[in-house]
């Protein structure tokens, strides 16, 4: 399509879009712009890759004003570069369209009740007294536990259970292989022996939420387990039972979440952190990778390490820490020097 | 139900229990001490939570004596709250029962072997040689390989897959996604070419235990990995082939260990910890979340840190190592004025 | 069978091999050292278990010519004795044969292409447009998307999701529940919410490779997330979106890797090690357990901790972390020391 036609769209979507150069260029693709060729849309959305801009084979570049000089082709000006590509990328690359419809290998409860234009893919299960919204998808082999809700719109991909009762927004993704509601880790001890505490709670997810492949969200011990509209969760993630997370709140992979924490609106939290349970962190924070939180964190802010604090203080820590044997070695020439002073000494 | 039908099932279960009130009150569920309304029965096992007994909703409280005074309604008087609780929640909400019988689309061998009342859901595969045991349910979309064997009053959640072999015991839930016998990470490295070891061994898990959702446990090299009895797995937790788990062990969520390590009874292990293979660990120890367990740990205790050394240890270098750059100034600052005593020194 | 019969079977494999007593003894199995019996053959590799090489009740064990003194049995006098014992248990222990042919339950689209001997399981489902090579095996309840193409001599264990349009190569093994080219963790943030990039690249994988029990490997979000040959990868792993692995690299347990790393030829990655992403790493690195690397390692060695650092460093700071508290009390004392010397000094 000419470019023309992606400036249309975004400023159709509110966005504001000046073009550098011509809009009838033709185009095809988004690309790196290392790897761009003729007929590819790219984007400048980081300053490092300034020189990759230079010598880019893409027919047009998305970027911000500050950069727009270095541009050699046509050129989108625009305030947030990545989200403009993000919004190119999704018009070139429509979601692929499921023909709605019950495969004849599904086998789904006379008690469900489906939505218009639902697509329920081969080898699904689907059990009494599900609800699904209009225009879901449900792909291969998926498992929907008694009673289970999905809204409109939502993906759930291959292989993902969604145990009894959880509930799931509109607009929401569980990627393959997650696990929706299985039983909290929640075990009394008598004399040696683990009694199980029966997990009567549920999982509520809102709406346009993501969950990694191969996921784990427990639910709830008594009360639901509930992440909220708008956050994304990587990869291999584990959220506890009773957990809460707020609006907006990012996840990388493998990060882990133990019972009943409560993370705020708008954090981000990187790969291979772990959270204790019954402990609340404040909107905003952002907590660095394999951090290890063990303490309420009251105040928005960065924190890293284990157990984690500021990342600033982490941060000077962790280079002292790299000269730990040096400073050993300093104190013992400290200690030596000493003593010879004091056997000097004219006291 | 009244209060009474309760205090007899838990008599009836050879649990002392004390009513403190009226045994006639109506309970029609358990919930936290905060978010319990009337008709709730709720308890106190945290002396943190005394606040929440005060003001609390629930018409019974379920606490030790020495608490009891601080409650305003109908208390039951325990030695350990917890269990007690664990089992009032067990008798209020019964697991569910699921209809005897195999789903039409389910796919079982001629010559596997099912138990009385035996629950087979859909698309359930079930290889040749498998052996059931009575009032066990398997799930939708479980795979159970040849000769898989297990026992009676288990449950395998869906989607789950047991290779071929492995045996499991009775009472034991396997919960979703979790692949039990899948082969372990066994490979001879010859000229920068990985020659797979085949993995000969199985999976043995023993009677009451409970593997979470999306965990891995390997099958062994040679001789079988063991999941001794009344042992539980959270979820994602990665056990390697020949790994020994000692009898009613408790793994939190995301901890991970390497091939044929030995752990011992009643030993915990929290999150995200990581054990070396080759290592054995002694009864009733502890290990902290995040841990590295490098070297065997013979003594039973409390170990954090990575390596894992005793957490009162680690927990006063951990106070330093967070003062470290303070140290590292002082030290300094101990080199200035040593440097001037020395100048001024009348030797 | 005779142990000539395997002497035989690794003569012809290339494999120089020399027998010390005699070839006619009968053998039936592999096993360890320490729980061999008659009808046993068992290698020693390790040093470490010379004494348990004095005590072994096996009929032959696989030695190098250094310890074979030891041997009290039939010896084979090898170079490599891992890798020798690796190729007799493949002998002893052929991978079992899947009767070729798709299962009447498998739902097959029309236009998917499969090789000869192909083997699919029940309840497999095959999307439009998918090639099988020759002597495949696709277990039961995998899901292989849209335009999927597998190559020959490839097992894909139970359960497994492979995404539309990934590629895989030859002799290749994808474990249970392992999710291949699920959607990459790519989001722009656009005044609080996230706004999904598509993610159009996909997952390549080469010959020879094996991926493990619920690993995941996203797709690429622009070009693609490769994998090459002959590399080995633990369960429980996480592969970002657009990372590179090198020919030969072994990953174990939980490592994870974030977006667009590339790992080098031959590396060796320990359990619940981690990876910040756009960052690159040397053939023939290793990388200790839980280590965080942060940045390019352009240099082959051994690295640990996190940040990590040459794994000499590391121990080294890491025997001083272990006395952090003793090292802050050294000081005080130097302090106070000090303070004393100065108050005495006649200046």
């Amino acid at each position: 399509m000419q470019l023309k036609a992606i400036v249309d769209y975004l400023k159709e979507a509110g966005i504001a879009v000046e073009v550098r150069g011509t809009d009838t260029v033709e185009i095809n693709q988004v690309a790196s712009l290392v790897n761009a060729t003729k007929g590819n849309i790219s984007f400048l959305s980081d300053k490092k890759r300034l020189h990759e801009l230079k010598s880019t084979q893409a027919s047009v570049v998305i970027s911000h004003a500050s950069h727009a000089e270095y541009c050699q082709q046509t050129c989108l000006i625009v305030d947030n570069p990545y989200y403009v590509y993000a919004k190119v990328a999704q018009f070139l690359n429509p979601e692929p369209e499921f023909k709605p419809g019950i495969h004849d290998s599904a086998i789904v409860s006379s008690t469900a009740s489906l939505g218009k234009n639902v697509s329920i893919h081969a080898n699904v299960v689907i059990e009494d007294g599900v609800k699904i919204g209009d225009d879901t998808v449900i792909m291969a082999g998926s498992y929907l536990g008694k009673d289970v809700t999905i809204g409109m719109h939502c993906r759930i991909a291959p292989n993902v259970v969604i145990m009894h009762a959880c509930k799931i927004g509109n607009y929401t993704a569980i990627e393959s292989g997650a696990v929706i509601g299985g039983d909290g880790f929640g075990w009394a001890n008598y004399r040696g022996q683990w009694v199980k505490i029966p997990q009567i709670g549920k999982v509520v997810i809102g709406d346009h939420v993501s969950i990694g492949n191969n996921t784990t969200v427990d639910r709830g011990a008594i009360e639901d387990t509930v992440i909220a509209d708008n956050s994304i969760i990587d990869n291999l993630v584990q959220i506890g039972h009773n957990v809460q997370l707020g609006e907006g709140t990012a996840i990388a992979g493998q990060a882990g979440f133990a019972g009943s924490t409560i993370i705020g609106k708008h954090c981000t939290i990187a790969g291979q952190a772990g959270f204790a349970g019954h402990i609340s962190i404040a909107d905003g924070t952002h907590i660095m990778a394999k951090a290890g939180v063990t303490h309420s964190l009251n105040e928005p802010g960065v924190y890293a390490g284990f157990p984690a604090i500021a990342a600033g203080e982490w941060q000077k820590n962790s280079v002292r820490a790299r000269q730990l044997d040096k400073i050993a070695k300093k104190i013992k020439s400290l200690e030596d020097e000493l003593k010879l002073l004091k056997e000097n000494s004219p006291n």
